[in-house]
């Protein structure tokens, strides 16, 4: 039944993941459409002719583990939804910047590299130390 | 038994949605009254006779799915509440903005516009780049 | 047994709002205690001998379902709690102000209004339009 | 058995508050040491030759119902787990000095009021009015 | 079968946190390989040579209880995933040094203590108290 395929096939394509302990539900399309060659894309690639990452474990829920920050995580995947860069008032740019590095979104690290310097000139307080 | 329908067709009007992996409820009246011809609208209407764009997969609750940010949709449930723009002075307006548009909701767009402009005359800091 | 009674009781004075998609838990006192004539003290009145509003909707958690804002709803709540009027920093006073008048707390109003005059006239940057 | 009945104590003295429907996990000694006369303490004492208030009820999770704001309790449970007062920048002392007043948590008073004062003689825009 | 071993070896490396009633899912080796001796690293070791300290109670979900605040607990717990201390604008950095000192982490402690000097030069107003 071509119809059942196709609806089993959608659902299949909603991952939700569990970052640090908070869930994201996002659609496949999005982790892999902007940075296919991101490690977060290749931990989620269907094409079984490219290297795949190993699957990450699942909570009981069925959602994948990953091992970072939740609240640095929303810029990344908005960026990778609408591919834009946007950031609140009280966010750390220096917290996304890690993130951005460690799922290989590379095209978001100069403009975060640029808020970074941004917020440096300004007040200079309560920012972080390496 | 006409109580019963009318229970059962108030019931129906309440509708959940899992935004990114949050859960927002409102009701049909909210979604489609302010900005009948927008996309979010036409999701959730049940007027048979225009042209209705597929309903989206649900998750294990029965929570509609969306692929999109939760924070930034709060605003624009908001609006379609009671009809005015109101963000939190930490909220960036661009990540209101890019919502507005996937959403279709057009008569947002001149305020966001205009927040935006003024949050970039002020301090300039930590604003989203493009 | 009126022990059995008193407990029971006491127990159906504690009520769970579904405030457009957040729980919060309260008391009937609390919600009919400061302003007895408002819109949300008659939606939870137990008084058989004055007007009742149609009792809303309840989620799968037996949690009453309210299509607004949750974030706006708190300072609403804490002010039904102990009668004062607080809002954190980032908070938009307007945002408060909508719910404030949707749920018929009129004593909160001047004070809300004086809260947003006072904003408009410190930074006037991401101030809400209408 | 005596390790069992050791193993017995411990798991109940972890007590779950659902403080107006945000849950809170913390140990009966936390609620007990810092101020053991509080309203807060004397809820969850087990002494049983000292008198004891009514225990509250508990939701379906048999976390112990509390009808007050979540948010602005937090610095509170912090307070009883170190001994120091500490807000976030955004966060209206006023709030918390409603909810030190509501649990008799008395030590923190004097400093809660000293924040209030500076808090009055910064920026005096939003704050809240009685 | 080794297969099956591996993979169950690899479940039991996630590890969730229910920190003062808020789940932090994350991996044996984020909590063990950053500062070895810390209290955090020895409460999860599996090194049987060397001394535990005693297992935490867990809750109803099977995670591992610890009696603090869970805001100051993310950017500790960022800290062992990525080695930088981040922390955002509204956070109060003597919330964070509370945390680290209870749990041990001593290198975030000097970096820490020049966050808050930095957050006494600039504001002064909303500081904490001691």
């Amino acid at each position: 039944d071509r119809t059942a395929a196709h609806v089993e096939r959608a659902v299949s394509d909603w991952i939700t993941l569990n970052v640090g302990g908070k869930h994201f539900t996002t659609s496949r399309a999005t982790l892999l459409g902007k940075e296919p060659l991101s490690m977060l894309a290749r931990m989620f690639a269907d094409d079984k002719n490219v290297y795949l990452m190993n699957p990450s474990a699942v909570d009981s829920t069925g959602a994948y583990l990953i091992d970072r920050s939740p609240e640095y995580f929303e810029p990344i995947l908005n960026y990778l939804r609408h591919g834009n860069v946007i950031l609140d008032k009280h966010m750390n740019p220096r917290g996304v910047l890690e993130e951005a590095v460690f799922y290989g979104i590379d095209s978001m690290i100069p403009q975060l590299n640029k808020l970074i310097e941004e917020s440096h000139n300004s007040s200079g307080s309560n920012q972080a130390l390496t």
